[in-house]
């Protein structure tokens, strides 16, 4: 085969076979062929796109590019969740236990922040002692005997896709979305994983700021998911706003205790007993997704939920104390409180700038090298439809840095619109696909 | 300026400013964009296009990538001719001369073979002595003295052409009338002509294959000189079949020196004669192309044009006596007579096959190491529309090699379609756009 004749073959709009998609990716990643071809095939189906089978195609050779696990020899259905990102979306934290408690299996391989979205990895790791750097044995020994495991990315895990992920950021063809499927369905398939469970979301805080190419994107992934047999359920979910009240990495923590206590109920909660509920039905302990649920909302009542989260923090190092006297942890040099200058409701947030503002506040990182600080985030105190007097307090900030504080106040408050006019909550899940 | 941001506005089908496009060819030009970044430009321009003006910008961004030459302390009209490439083309060898003889300065940079067309250096190169390199003041001092000068591309002119040309090469992004016209202008340009006459040929021989993309080429082209305010003329003209009846290096010097002695009349004539007519009359030496061509005549019957030539070569360092003598020229070791074995017409000559045969003989490179045999080369007896009767003579092929005369025999033979129907000779020059 010849790159250059693919490179033309794509280039004039035609489909590539799987031994074609093979070669490009395998050899790219072997170093066979440059970066400059490689980027230059990446434009090409940029533009002319990729049909459902060169997804696959796609999918399945960076999947392959790496050690792919077996879980086999662990009983049960082993399922995953994915988010394509938010700000405040702390579900993981708070479904994987619920699963677990459900009898279905949770191997869970997350990232870190990326921008203006916050990463598990991060937030797991605000739990002093917890380690998510678990090599392959450790992992299943832990899946096998807590039923569920929260770790990061290793370099073995699908690497064609780090490599292609650093070029196609640098060279503006990442919003793609059979490109963006190959990048998600590698790593997710790579866990050895039984079925997925999607959210994928649509909002000024997400990826997908509109709700038609999240559809197109959840479609992707869904047919990519069926053609390596694998059962799957999308949500297309709001990021119009943050999720729950709480942003920055401890803060979550603490949010999603109250929530696995069962002490909290908003959109958060919602979300999360949704997809666990959706978790649980492929997982095959429940006949319906509804039903689902309420084995879900019952492993919180019952404390099993949070129990689990405690036997798994225990297993991966995590010091319990800070779960159970979140009182006791560190708190912020700098606290601001952000007052509402007027009256009305808040009938917009831009959690894009919501995001950049907890980046500010030394909750995310600016570049790869920045060390996050996991006390500072913010606490929302009035989201969309809520109603204000002046003086109200919008939210409240912490950081170590006073410009940090400065800089994100302003953001913050940029990035609320109060207006006097009624407005209905967002809908939280827009559509289910199957 | 970003280069990503860039990369997304082309990508997205936006038109980019003169500023943009300068940012991009500086920048890669000069090592501070990379390859994979450039490439991706490439692609997506190649797929989502260039209008005019960003064709314009292209242009003059590599034009100013090295040294635009200043001829204007040397008197009168400077007018050069660009041709696409194709089998058998010596026409720059008869017009240069004519032209110059006819008062119009020809200041003519050209290039080597490229595949399976000629080059005029190549050619140049055949006349032992003969030097193309020469500097840029000799360069002048030959056109001021000669009224004409015929040497190779430096490394000052147009450097940015050649890193993009080979980048293209690689990546499929060849065949993009925009980056062909920027490719061809920018060094034209550089030679510090007022006017140009364009030949871009169409047809089997030819890299346009389709007369609607030579076409559109020649308009490209002719809108890109124009924006540099320089006069200009087109011509699209047939590469069905080899121009003339001389292939290969030295037979194709000696027959533009029976051109130029006015000792034949056929199609190279006749397009030598109109593309050096459209040259007098742009170069202000006659008021009509028509009447450029009656002039260009008369300077081959009253030997004005010959005399030119040989005054250039000498001027250049070559041996007048084998323009003289051309029976001295040293011969092949072999020769191959190719019949026919079959009575009819020809009705199809594949003039790219015709060429990659007498790079087999060894009038080409296959590689940019190879070393050119000046002897070596094809006679043409029968072209398009001619009779034939079983055992008449098609072709005579010359070379050093044995094995290149069999492949190169069976590669001419296959080239040729005979069949028992009457067929038209193509029309050689099929629109001229002025």
């Amino acid at each position: 085969m010849n790159t250059i004749e693919l490179l033309k073959k794509k280039r004039d709009g035609n489909a590539l076979s799987k031994e074609e998609i093979e070669f490009l990716i395998k050899g790219y990643t072997k170093g066979l062929i440059p970066d400059y071809q490689f980027s230059a095939f990446l434009m090409a189906g940029f533009l002319t796109g990729f049909n459902k089978e060169e997804t696959s195609y796609i999918t399945e050779a960076m999947l392959y590019s790496g050690k792919v696990l077996d879980l086999s020899d662990i009983e049960g259905s082993k399922i995953d969740k994915h988010s394509t990102g938010g700000v405040g979306d702390k579900t993981s934290l708070i479904l994987a236990p619920i699963v677990a408690a459900a009898g279905v299996k949770v191997p869970m391989i997350s990232g870190r922040g990326l921008g203006h979205t916050g990463g598990t990895l991060d937030k797991l790791e605000a739990i002093p002692g917890f380690r998510t750097d678990l090599n392959i044995s450790a992992y299943k020994k832990t899946l096998r005997k807590c039923g569920l495991v929260l770790v990061g990315q290793t370099k073995d895990i699908a690497p064609a896709d780090k490599m292609i992920y650093a070029l196609r950021d640098v060279t503006a063809t990442v919003e793609s979305i059979p490109l963006i499927t190959g990048s998600i369905m590698s790593k997710k398939l790579a866990e050895g994983i039984d079925g997925l469970v999607l959210d994928v979301k649509t909002g000024s805080g997400a990826f997908m700021k509109d709700f038609r190419s999240a559809k197109k994107l959840a479609e992707s992934l869904i047919n990519t998911a069926k053609s390596f047999n694998k059962k799957v359920v999308a949500f297309i979910t709001d990021m119009n706003q943050p999720l729950g009240s709480y942003i920055g990495n401890w803060l979550e923590v603490y949010e999603s205790l109250l929530a696995l206590k069962g002490e909290i109920e908003n959109d958060l909660t919602e979300l999360s007993i949704t997809l666990a509920g959706a978790m649980i039905f492929i997982g095959k302990k429940a006949r319906s997704i509804e039903q689902g649920k309420i084995i879900a909302r019952k492993t919180v009542e019952s404390g099993a939920a949070f129990a689990k989260f405690k036997e798994l923090v225990k297993l991966q190092g995590g010091d319990v104390h800070y779960l159970e006297h979140p009182e006791d942890y560190p708190s912020s040099k700098y606290k601001r409180i952000l007052r509402s200058k007027r009256k009305g409701r808040i009938t917009k947030m831009d959690t894009y700038q919501i995001g950049l503002a907890a980046v500010e506040l030394g909750a995310g990182r600016k570049t790869k090298e920045d060390v996050i600080d996991p006390k500072a985030g913010i606490i929302i105190r009035k989201k969309i439809g809520d109603e204000v007097k002046e003086g109200d307090v919008l939210a409240e900030l912490y950081s170590e840095s006073k410009k940090g504080l400065s800089t994100a106040a302003e953001k913050y408050l940029n990035a609320l619109i109060i207006e006097n006019r009624k407005i209905r909550k967002p809908k939280l899940i827009k559509q289910i696909i199957k």
